[in-house]
């Protein structure tokens, strides 16, 4: 038998300021082998989050940095190729946090995050990391548990065109409110407002965007589902309502920022003037009530309600680069990594 | 008849930085004559209170500004003078926004808020400004509604010693909650946890008042109700858990900057981490919810479970002084001003 290689990228040194590909270190090691109760999974596909920016700086965030010089933290799709556990038989798929590498271990104790994807489910397999994954539960909780729009309502998302903001909106429409997104070019204004059924698409890279959103938003604005912070939020909070929701999901535009003070919008005593109410949402919280909520999109998926867009990197060497692209916004929906054949030990 | 003279205070210019008693200016007039439908106030108590401030500067807030020139914006209690509606006959004592001045004019269309108090009510007048007014129902309304201690949670609150801040100490004390009060002398700490049972007070003017914060705080908190803003919020989101959630009453450690933006907590992106729920709170909202709030409150000052303390300033000419004590904190409890005689047309 032949040594498994396995492919890994470490953190090997935190980013000062905006992600930089370099701070991570690409290995090439043995595979490890799976003790008792435990099973290796092969990774097929690597979700890029921009979560997985905050894991990299120092200081807690809502998990623990990730450590230096250890392997990159970040979700993904697998099967099992070696197994010493019933749980986790081989050829099963796998989804969890398997990190930035070709094999991870998982084991039985539960230790880690790691599911088994039934076979039987009527989407691909990489629906999992989108509408049915982390993404899609993101939008669905954010937006009805916290945002609870109402019929004729306006909801504004930021970072409309990605992965949870073209979900938040698709949902919001569903539920009857008018929709307007906040998109970082036309092409992908034209596909939310054109392909997804958004009433109204801003484009923040014109020059008047904030007049736009304003016109788009005649009846104000009850419910930000904010994804992109700074200025973005500040404009949409200008427009809100008396008694307004705003779903605090991420603020993607201050990930950046080497200090992570001062970020707030320059705007906060209108949370008092307007009585809004801002609540902060991570989705680790709502992990067990997901199985409802999948079962929901699956039925929106299949009527067509819901479209779930990727945008695939292939080769998993391309990784570092492709996490780039979260935060220039090159893409539009789902972005994640296909992983290829690993080197040949 | 002799005419009656009304000393008036009316917004000479906008307060640049802290309040300055000189952005009043004091004006006798004679007092105006009650038409159909109207009747004349002569005003025995004006209530200040911080909000004050925000409603002399420029700007819409919840409020619009009080336009220069015009009598100064207030709440009071006064007794009906001269009357041509049955609605405020004469002798009864009214509740409302009187403004700065001696005599006010109120109407039966409703259009001003202004309230006949009930003679029967087993508590002094003062208390419909204190426990039974605004300052009571706000702490009501903000701790129960939208705090919601649970017995056993940690509820910290900021300008404890204050109207609102003292009340929502014993009201959470009353639920079974851990209540740490921050205060600004040691004074008003003795008087918080001797005389209104809360489990511990921080004088903010001590150099290491945020590890004594700490220190009061062993399980964290789960309630911040917040009237200071500043640093104080910020100390206090620092040691917050998971899901807390901030009741946004009043940042008065902000009012006096001129500029209104970029006066939120620097560790904003916590609420995010922590997944807090942050809603500002106005009072106005909850007027038609205050008489079981009213009873609920009067039964507890009879047990002897709330006590409503006042810091009384005679003399109507002293107001404008007197509103700067709630900048200094120098008062303790409601702040009001008992009105002496006008003088004599």
């Amino acid at each position: 038998m032949t040594t498994l290689l396995n492919r890994r990228f470490l953190l090997r040194e935190r980013p000062s300021g905006d992600f930089d590909p370099k701070v991570l270190q690409r290995v090439v090691e043995p595979a490890p082998v799976p003790g008792p109760g435990q099973a290796l999974v092969r990774n097929l596909y690597l979700s890029l989050d921009p979560t997985n920016r905050i894991w990299m700086s120092e200081g807690d965030s809502y998990l623990p940095p990730v450590p230096l010089g250890e392997v990159m933290r970040g979700g993904g799709v697998g099967v099992v190729v070696q197994s010493n556990t019933a749980k986790f038989p081989v050829g099963a798929k796998v989804g969890g946090l398997f990190g930035w590498q070709d094999y991870a271990l998982i084991s039985d104790s539960g230790e880690q995050i790691a599911q088994v994807i039934p076979g039987w489910l009527p989407v691909p397999l990489t629906a999992t990391m989108g509408v049915l994954g982390v993404t899609g539960m993101t939008a669905y909780f954010g937006l009805l548990d916290i945002g609870k729009p109402k019929r004729g309502e306006t909801v504004v998302v930021s970072a409309a065109a990605g992965a949870v903001g073209s979900i938040v909106g698709q949902i919001a429409k569903i539920y009857g409110a008018r929709v307007v997104g906040i998109a970082g070019s036309r092409d992908k204004c034209e596909w939310l407002t054109k392909e997804l059924g958004f009433d109204a698409a801003i484009n923040r890279r014109d020059a008047d965007w904030r007049a736009q959103l304003k016109a788009a938003c005649p009846k104000g604005v009850d419910v930000n589902f904010e994804n992109a912070g700074g200025e973005i939020m500040e404009a949409v909070i200008e427009l809100m309502n008396l008694h307004g929701r705003i779903v605090l999901c991420g603020m993607i535009s201050q990930y950046g920022k080497d200090d992570r003070r001062n970020v707030g919008p320059g705007n906060f005593v209108d949370l008092l003037f307007k009585r809004l109410t801002l609540q902060g949402f991570i989705i680790l919280d709502y992990v067990p009530r997901f199985p409802l909520a999948q079962l929901r999109m699956m039925w929106w998926l299949k009527r067509g309600l819901i479209q779930d867009r990727h945008t695939v990197v292939k080769g998993f060497d391309n990784a570092p680069q492709a996490l780039t692209q979260l935060f220039t916004g090159a893409n539009t929906g789902k972005l994640f990594v296909e992983f290829d054949d690993p080197p040949k030990g």
